[in-house]
């Protein structure tokens, strides 16, 4: 991949917003406690568990993504469960097997535009347990989705308490990777809120690496955490020594409305890429209502594209088709977009 | 653990030295390519490699010292290997589990000082293999040592050549840990090099976390990684999306001596406050060169002090006595030590 | 499951073959070393690399099928690599996440008749390898076959040829799960040989379970078996104390063909099955030309037929029908097939 | 080793007692339903769960003992504990890492003649708890004791019960590793029977394979075991399809007092064994009232009794003295005894 001046390969190729990385340099000088039991990590919690309307929830700070993902799942499922999953999701493609690392099966669903749904999933489980060698399978224990999905789509109000439901009915935890959720948080096209999120599911994490940290993600269990969670945290050495690096930096997101900010402007920014690209013809590969689009282009374009565009392969559509994704983020200019018009 | 204004209770309590902050403050802007491949990973890099006078070396970043430990001994052992350690050895007892959550066992030795002696291992090792039903036990596969040790001890280049020459002779690789690296180079009573340590052990890493970094350790690979090294951080779930965050840090502290410099005023700190408690007549637990200093007080005037100094609890020596860590860093003020002598 | 007088559930319903018992009852007063060092189980497996013409063979014996899926994929896949298999595999379905405890993905291809095929199989590692991003993917690693398939299908010469040029391409290990393979060899359909299969695969096993002992697999490496095999079979807790009862019932099995009689008539047996089956127009769900035969039938006729004839349950054809699994073995009356024709 | 017409080397060195060998026999044409659930196995659990005076417990049938150990050390422990062992316990040096591959440290306590003592144990476990950095340990969630231990030695009901009460107090589980329980039943110097042992522990198994047995353990849970123990057996790769073997086997020992009589036979083979060596003034590694015996001797006449004695290697006493084991068994013949005599 080659960075050049139109930029839109993804979200995390710039350092922190402005306003996290102020944060960080004004608190530089403070002593503090260690392994997240400082003052900012204790305040980005409480700011966190308000935006969430969820007092009794518990909130940890991680590094990354793939991290959480791993550790969430390994300290919630027995060993025996295996986690569901749309086969298009980031933990059944690409995390290098880290949940296999940590000895539990992918239950792999065919996804619906990235999503998983609910009847599949109702279906799928009342499947398992009817049928009569389930003893010798891998136990439905979790149902894993992302938020906005790989594909940049979301689930409604509904379909959300769909799958919730399903969840509670067959006793299997449900779990929501929200590595971009600031950007399904702000879509045009969401009636979902972060206390909906909290309310639903048993475990999810408000992405922050993606939506304007230098790193972290702030990890929440809405019902308490499981027993010992610091302990295995440590083990899947995920604990981070100087853990206000990540709290300092949720304090800013969630101070004024910053996370939220930060969301709303790669999404007015997609809204116009969008239209850019329905303007110039190119045709989508996924409607997408969040800060990632998916276009597909032909290849000799595309090359012609590359010295000028910084883009993200996504796959091959056939043999003479690419689908390429655009992201945009809180650093996208809108000059951009209209240099992107342009090259079109 | 309360902070007070004197504060000696860790080298991770403060944020990053100013000048690895201006880095990170002054590159923010720009857009780099993820996972590790932008421009100042690979500046840093070369920069280690220049240092440790090992062009041949692989570098990689991480976040964190137990995470680091995890996947190098994940990945230099073989299934039926495990590692041998100290039984003070950070892996041995306060990494929660890591090393075996990973299905190696920690194979423990009575430390001398905090350090692995080489007779010891050569004994320990013969008399597995002298053992007719050694297929049945775990083979030792790597030693683990750091440097400077949980005790904050050394190992002299002749006890670093001894380990290696036990380890090629048994077949197994040599690993140091150097979480507090910077401070085993500046020690006034060290005789062991960058340079050394890269052409005697199988794979080490210069600590930064602990050294004046926000966050993240450089892992080298003196003769080379393991085949799909990255594959098996992401595996572990220890790849950085935003890797620049690590190489960026890392290009600041092997930029003009920094990395040193911050080394020697923990010494020099440390220095002087060995000098200030041995003319207080405060007994030392171990002796030690480096910027961690044990010493053991009465539990009640511990009491008495606790209000005014921050400190590190180690272990108990016994019912009424306590061994204390006092802990130097970069940031260290002289004018604690001069306050720190009124303490006591 | 109930079991009636004409008993056709499985080929493990018994204990041992007349011979093989009778082997174990001979050798019993005798004194040996453990652990697989007695001289029966070096007598076996000289018998087995002479079965295979393969001299160079290294050949172990262990308890149970899903024991040893795990530890030879466990000992062969490094550790960022899946086992490719098809998604009605043993190892994808019914072996209650064995694989995945070890820290391994099962890469599932769509099944063509029970079979992986290697225009599939191609096409998938090439796609792999295509995709940009594969570095953060599981690796193909090795091939996972069962011949015959859990649909009783078997693989050509050509086919099982094809496939391991696909993997020699590619660097793929190929191994054969041979839980039924005397029903394989001995088939009316078959060009495939043990010596073709020692030339072809990287490790297969010789079923025993499920062809005439009490319990054992015989697990060969053609090309030798991974370093320090024993002391992983034993970190498995699948090293057997008294080595000899696998090793004795294989030097009976391969003692005088008994492992093909054994074979043949089970094969007979089912051929006559199905002419039964057919003149009495019961629908096949699939073909097959080894032991286990399967059925779709009417829920009703099923639920009439319970008491009579003991089957497998295998899976819902749809609400009203329902696939039934028939498998002959060494223990098969003929007279029981001429009653199950009356009962139909 | 090098079998001879005198053969001490173990109590695993020839098939089944005659009264279990002729059961498989007897049985072998009957058709049974597999993985456990035939009659055999049940009636064999219900004999058992007599014998301990224990209608709660739950039984099962595990192939060897390593393996038990692993499946049952598994799914007790949490992930984030780890299990007390003494450090010459069987999972502390001879189980290759079966332990650790599971994810779990076993925390080794110095042992007393083989044993856990409970007054180290508890101040081990308050140690723990007192560690202000325990949050970063391995929790100890289980104490591991074999009984015999591995050098022949025996807990007492007094042991066994402060054991257990320090279990309690701390939430600590208790197993017993019964690999040569019959011989500690059956001792001249036990106060312990098996009812004691099904009250005061957790889990515990009944060996089969060293006490007359071809293969197999009857691990109980006298409190009933983990949910979904068979499937998490079927992913330890230790579940045996055709589970009768082990059932047929265990039916037989425990009809008739046949357990205790094997155990006995050893053990009056043993006491007649002390007393020739005591006679011919052959020093004892350690006083053992079991069917074990380890005695030092000089290299040089051990060199002189290898033709014609069969031992066990157990370790180097010095560079001149070699501690050797001898065992008895059900298979030992009074006349051998009478011929060591003439060795000496």
């Amino acid at each position: 991949m080659f960075l050049e001046m139109i930029s839109f390969e993804s979200d995390y190729n710039n350092g922190a917003h402005p306003r996290v990385l102020q944060h960080l340099v004004e608190t530089n000088a403070e002593k503090t406690v260690s392994y997240g039991g400082d003052v900012y990590s204790k305040r980005a919690a409480d700011k966190i568990r308000a935006a969430c309307d969820c007092l009794a929830a518990d909130v940890f700070f991680l590094v990354g993504g793939t991290q959480t993902n791993q550790v969430v799942i390994d300290t919630l499922l027995r060993p025996y469960e295996g986690v569901v999953a749309a086969d298009t999701g980031h933990i059944s493609l690409h995390e290098a097997g880290a949940i296999e690392h940590g000895g539990h099966k992918v239950l792999a669903l065919p996804h619906r535009d990235g999503r998983v749904d609910a009847a599949d999933l109702r279906a799928y489980v009342r499947a398992f347990y009817a049928d009569e060698n389930h003893e010798h399978m891998v136990f439905p224990g979790m149902v894993y989705i992302s938020h906005p999905t790989e594909y940049g789509t979301l689930y409604s109000k509904q379909e959300l308490t769909d799958l919730a439901e399903v969840c509670r009915e067959f006793g299997m935890r449900l779990y929501l990777d929200g590595a971009r959720l600031g950007y399904a948080l702000a879509s045009y096209e969401t009636d979902v809120t972060l206390a909906d999120i909290a309310r639903l599911c048993d475990a999810f994490y408000i992405g922050g690496t993606k939506v304007g940290a230098l790193c972290g993600e702030a990890l929440v269990f809405p019902k308490g955490a499981p027993n010992r969670f610091v302990t295995m945290v440590k083990q899947h050495g995920a604990l981070v020594a100087k853990g206000r690096l990540i709290g300092v930096q949720f304090d800013a997101l969630f101070t004024d409305d910053l996370y939220l900010t930060i969301g709303r402007h790669a999404i007015d920014m997609a809204e116009k890429l969008k239209a850019v690209l329905t303007e110039k013809g190119v045709p989508f590969y996924r409607k997408s209502p969040t800060n990632q689009q998916f276009v597909v282009l032909e290849n000799s374009r595309l090359d012609a594209l590359k010295e000028n565009l910084g883009y993200s392969f996504w796959e091959m559509a056939d043999d003479e088709h690419t689908v390429i994704r655009l992201a945009t983020s809180w650093a996208t200019d809108p000059a951009d977009i209209e240099r992107l018009r342009e090259l079109f």
